[in-house]
């Protein structure tokens, strides 16, 4: 495997890049080290300096002085989990923008094999200075494994289990009394809701809210996994043992798409037979027909929190936990 | 910024971690290098020891051996191209399925404002060991640059002016065909389309293999930008210029969704007024109502190619180009 480019560099010094680029050693630092405020002409000419003798700084060098990786690991749920839900594609949008114009990596990671593993070594190892952890499951062990080893975390919902954790989330709660509020006032009495997951924060609080706010005890519900397909079987499902519903909260907008494909099917207008709200405001949203009313989470303005949470916690790794909980809205369309 | 986790590092070495696991220290050294053979117990009593003595493993100085960064740039085209458009978490999903069992830190990035300087200087400091570019625009420079300087570096797509670059590709003038071929085969001829971008090799291709395969050098025709809205605002233009329509080739399945909303909103029904057929076969297909007819390229499978062709490039960076190129399949459903 040879590598001229590499191996040639050994030979040259930043003193010689500075020589042929006529600038000082410490303005060729200054290039090399990517300081913004060097002069565009004269970065020109220190990157040409560097073609031309083959130079490749050592940055392995100032890691031993900073310590720091200057990169930050997004753990997203399993890959599984990812096909087709818009949500994890406006986290990644909203941790860039924060994240992209520091000039720190973010390095992407799925919850897969050995990745808990990978995330504790590369923290260890110094080759992450810190992550931030989308939606773990109650039984995972990480979350508390790396706040007792004084890593630099993130979280972007309520554990479920009281953690001294930083995170970020929308009052899940409020959301779903939004929900309930919106189709009362629509005068629909026969309700029925496709929760979310109920090993999850997310799915707890937001069927909590509803419940609360109906005030009925016996509303049929059945459980999702926050996918289409499982909104299209609860929807079947709840279709078969009620059939005079009038009205459907789906505790996420693909469960909430994948109940208006079987009402379609079954010969059922929506809005008119049945109205139907969804939660995330994602675009999922816009892409049902009509367009669906839902519960809006500012995804990506969350997302942007969790990044500058991380990097004041990566700055000051002694500092309290601090949680940040974002209000939802109600966004009316034409579905309910 | 305190950090006594950090300051208190510097005074414990890797001899005391294995004297405090009672193991050898070669043992340890694997264990804080990641090798994945240890035995699971030996590799616990390692990771406690670390714990108890707050040693923090010198991953700089391993760098200076190995002087690869173990990490590769996933280049997105701008932010505001991803919102919406589930092609780049496909793209995500089939890179991380290569490169997260190996090791190697996936960093994201999106073409915004400086991300160009900064890829550069990452290749060039060793924070990067190669990137992949996805949807480089035509007149970008940044490709060129890169294989100039002989960093190693995969493209999605052909480069629309000869470069000698590593690219994975679909064969999109192949796609174009089977779209025009269908449509005939439905006997459809009052046929218009909705291209792709034309400063894009994607969008040039589709459109000329669409047209060829037609045959009607006086097809109707509008640009779009792959996204929904151009879709919806290309359907308009068209059925105002031939109302009479019966079928419609749209070049990506995001402005397939928005021509079908405008022809569900004009009163015409999909398919029996007039046919549709996207391209991509991406989670949009699916959302469509009635399913939408598409010409499937393999996102996922190109994606793992191009890691695989990236991590090859790494290892051995003056291989010369390679080339692969995926055959497309029209997935036939209820729009056409």
């Amino acid at each position: 495997m040879s590598d001229p480019r590499r191996t040639s560099s050994k030979r040259v010094t930043l003193e010689e890049v500075a020589r042929v680029a006529g600038v000082s050693r410490a303005t060729a630092s200054r290039v090399v080290n990517g300081v913004a405020t060097v002069d565009a002409t004269i970065r020109a000419a220190v990157q040409n300096a560097i073609d031309a003798t083959g130079y490749v700084p050592n940055l392995a060098a100032r890691s031993l002085v900073t310590r720091r990786a200057d990169a930050i690991g997004l753990v997203l749920p399993e890959e599984s989990r990812l096909a087709g839900d818009p949500f994890f594609e406006t986290v990644i949008r909203g941790v860039m923008s924060v994240i992209g114009p520091s000039g720190v990596h973010l390095v992407l990671m799925t919850m897969d094999t050995n990745t808990r593993d990978q995330v504790v070594s590369d923290l260890r190892r110094g080759r992450l200075d810190g992550v931030i952890l989308i939606h773990t499951d109650r039984d995972d062990p990480l979350p508390r494994q790396l706040i007792e080893a004084n890593h630099p975390v993130v979280m972007s919902s309520r554990p479920l289990h009281p953690l001294p954790v930083t995170y970020v989330d929308v009052d899940q709660t409020a959301g779903g009394a939004l929900a309930a509020q919106h189709l009362m006032s629509l005068r629909r009495n026969r309700i029925v809701t496709i929760a979310g997951p109920q090993h999850t924060s997310a799915g707890q609080d937001r069927h909590t809210g509803f419940l609360d706010a109906v005030a009925d005890p016996d509303l049929p519900w059945t459980e999702g996994d926050f996918t289409r397909e499982s909104g299209e079987t609860s929807m079947v499902h709840l279709l078969r043992a009620h059939p005079g519903l009038d009205a459907v909260f789906a505790a996420s907008d693909l469960m909430a798409q994948g109940a208006m494909t079987v009402l379609r099917a079954t010969g059922r207008r929506v809005p008119q037979d049945v109205a139907v709200v969804g939660f995330d405001d994602s675009s999922a949203a816009l892409a049902c027909d009509p367009p669906l009313t839902t519960v809006r989470q500012p995804v990506a303005d969350m997302a942007a929190e969790m990044a500058r949470l991380l990097l004041a916690r990566v700055a000051d790794p002694d500092a309290p936990p601090t949680r940040v909980v974002f209000e939802p809205t109600l966004v009316v369309r034409g579905s309910a």
